[in-house]
C-alpha cells in the first residue's frame, strides 16, 4: 500500500469508528428534555445524570447502580377524574352484570349498574374492595391478561375521549428515555395492579413486565388438564403504596434505587429510601398545577393526595414539578 | 482520491464492520459448551437455542420473550453434604453465641453449640425455623448483606476446602453465558434466599439482583436518624419452593419462561408451568449420579429429593442431564 492510500485506510477507519461513537454523544448535544421549559426542574434532572455517569466524577455511578423508579398513576399517566383501574373495574361490572343477575340487588354492585358510581362509592374501601375481587379474582392470569389488553385498547378516557394508553405525560416520557440513554435501568414501583400495568407498559412506557412492580393480589399454582396455570384469589397479597414500596423495591429489585419520581404522599417512603443512601441521589415529585390543561389537586385531594410528600420536598430541596410552568405539553400528540 | 485509494478506503471500512460483526458470528462457530460431552443433552440444549433464535423457523421466539429460569441448589451450585444457606446459618449461630449466653441450654442452639448439627437439627423444620430466624431476622437489608458478602468471601465448603463461590456447576456456567449470547435474560428461581443470594449472584453467575427471586422473610420501612431502612422481621414471607415457584416467577418476572432448570421435586411445578405455554418450550432436570466427582442422590434423598419430577421428565421427553457422564468436568478449575 502506498503512503497516502495508507493515510486515506487510517482516516477512514477513525471515521468508520466515529460515526459508530456518534449515537451517544449526539445524545448529550441534542436536547433531551425537549417537551419541558428551560428551569430548576429540567436543569436539576440533566444535572444529575450528567454528574452519576460522568467517569471523571466523584459522583460516578456505575451502570449496573443506575436503578430508577417511577410511581405510575398521576406521575406517568393521569389519575383524574379517577385511577383509570377503578375505571376498568367499574366497565367489567357492567360487562359481567349478566352473568351474575344477583347484583341487581346486592351494594356496591346495584348502584354501580343503575349508573350511581358516587353512591356506590361512598361504602369507601370495602365498597371498592368488592368491586376489584368480583372482577380481579377468579380468572387464570392469562385470561386476566387478555381481559386487560383488551379493555385498554378500546376504553376511552372520559373527558379527553383518547385511549388511556395516550393519557401518558410526554415529558415524564422523554426522562424515561434520557435515563434509559444513559444506561438506567427504570422500573415502574406503582400501587397500581401488578398485573393490570404489565400488559401494555413495554408498548407504552418501553418498561418490559419484569421491570414493574405493584399491588397484587394472591394466585395459587394449578393443572388444568395438565397445564399448569396460576388462578387469580379473590385474596389481597401486596398493597405497594407508602410503607409497601421501598419493601417492595427491595424485594423484586434488590437494590436501593438513586432516583425515584413520583406525585403523591403514596410514594413518599419511596423517596426516602431512594434519598437515604450513599452518594449521588435524585428525587422529583410531580405537582398537578395545571387546572387548564390537565388538573390541579394536592393536599385536600382524596385522589393523589400530596400534603406530606410537598412539605418534606420543600424541607429537603427536592426536586418538584410545577406542572402548569415546567412542561410545555402534557400528553403526546393526537396520533 | 485516487481509484485504487478509494478501492483501499472501501475494503479497510468493510474490514472494520466485519470485525465488529465477528463476535456474535464467532459465538455461533465455537463450541458453546465445551464442557458437555457430546450427547442428547447437549444437543437438546443446542438444538432448542438454535430453533428460537432462527428468524426462519416457525419456533423462532422474539428477545424480549427469551426468559430461563434455573434453580440454584442442586442446578447451579452445589447442595451437599447440606445446603449451603443451612452452613451460613450454622456459623451465624457460633459467630452470635457470645451475644445470646441463653442459647447454652436453649434447643436447637445448645446442640449446635456443642457441635451436634445432626441431633439438632432432629427437631426438624421447627428447629430449622427456629435457626433461621434467630440468625436472618432483626438486622436492617444493608446490615444482612454485609454478613452474608462478609461469610460468602471466608466460608469454605467442608468437602472440597474451597470456597462455596467455586462449588458451582461449570457445565451450567457455560449454558448461562450461551443462553445469554442468544439474547436470553435468565433468572435464578431458588428456594432459598432470595437475600442470601443476591449479595453474590452477580459475581459468581453474571446475574443481577433484580434477576434473582427466592424465599423471603418480611420486612419493614422504617426511619432511623431520619433515614430510611428496611428491617428484617423474624417471620416468613414467601416460600420459593414447589407450587411457590410458578407463583414467584409470574409476580416478579411477569412472563412464562420458555425454559426451565431445575434437578429435585421442588422444581417440578416451575418446569410444568413452563412446558405449558404455547410454541417451543425446553425442561431440563440436572440428575445428581455422580457419587466420584460429586454427590449421587435422587428418589430417597432429604437434601434435594429427584422422584416425581425424575418420572415426568421420562415421560415428557424432558431432558435428563446424567452428570456422570453428560458433564467433562464438574467444578471451574482452581484459581
Amino acid at each position: 500500500m502506498k503512503p497516502h492510500c495508507l493515510l486515506n485506510t487510517v482516516v477512514s477507519v477513525a471515521f468508520t469508528a466515529f460515526v459508530l461513537l456518534l449515537g451517544p454523544l449526539q445524545a448529550h448535544a441534542a436536547d433531551p428534555l425537549p417537551s419541558w421549559n428551560e428551569g430548576e426542574a429540567k436543569a436539576s434532572i440533566i444535572a444529575f445524570v450528567e454528574q452519576v455517569t460522568d467517569t471523571q466524577s466523584a459522583a460516578f455511578v456505575p451502570a449496573a447502580q443506575r436503578i430508577a423508579t417511577f410511581d405510575n398513576d398521576g406521575t406517568l399517566w393521569v389519575e383524574q377524574p379517577m385511577y383509570t383501574q377503578l375505571a376498568f373495574a367499574l366497565d367489567r361490572v357492567k360487562a359481567l352484570a349478566p352473568q351474575r343477575p344477583e347484583w341487581k340487588t346486592q351494594e356496591p354492585f346495584a348502584a354501580l349498574l343503575k349508573g350511581d358510581t358516587k353512591g356506590a362509592l361512598a361504602g369507601g374501601m370495602e365498597a371498592v374492595a368488592k368491586v376489584l375481587m368480583a372482577t380481579h379474582a377468579g380468572m387464570t392470569t392469562d385470561e386476566f391478561d387478555a381481559i386487560v389488553s383488551d379493555w385498554i385498547t378500546t376504553a376511552r378516557h372520559p373527558v379527553s375521549g383518547r385511549p388511556y394508553t395516550e393519557m401518558v405525560y410526554q415529558p415524564m416520557l422523554e426522562v424515561l428515555d434520557y435515563l434509559r440513554a444513559n444506561e438506567f435501568k427504570v422500573f415502574i414501583v406503582s400501587g397500581g395492579g401488578i398485573e393490570f400495568m404489565r400488559p401494555w407498559t413495554e408498548a407504552v412506557y418501553g418498561i418490559p413486565p419484569e421491570q414493574v412492580v405493584g399491588s397484587s393480589i394472591e394466585t395459587q399454582f394449578e393443572l388444568r388438564d395438565g397445564k399448569g396455570v396460576l388462578v387469580r384469589q379473590p385474596k389481597v397479597g401486596f398493597v405497594d403504596d407508602k410503607e409497601g414500596k421501598p419493601v417492595a423495591i427491595n424485594l423484586h429489585i434488590g437494590q436501593r434505587p438513586i432516583a425515584a419520581f413520583g406525585n403523591s404522599d403514596g410514594d413518599l417512603q419511596m423517596l426516602q429510601y431512594t434519598m437515604s443512601g450513599d452518594g449521588a441521589r435524585f428525587a422529583l415529585y410531580v405537582h398537578h398545577t395545571d387546572a387548564e390543561r390537565e388538573w390541579a389537586y394536592d393536599r385536600e385531594s382524596h385522589v393523589g393526595k400530596f400534603d406530606k410528600g410537598l412539605d418534606e420536598a420543600k424541607a429537603k430541596g427536592w426536586t418538584v414539578v410545577d406542572m402548569k410552568s415546567d412542561w410545555k405539553t402534557i400528553y403526546p400528540p393526537v396520533k
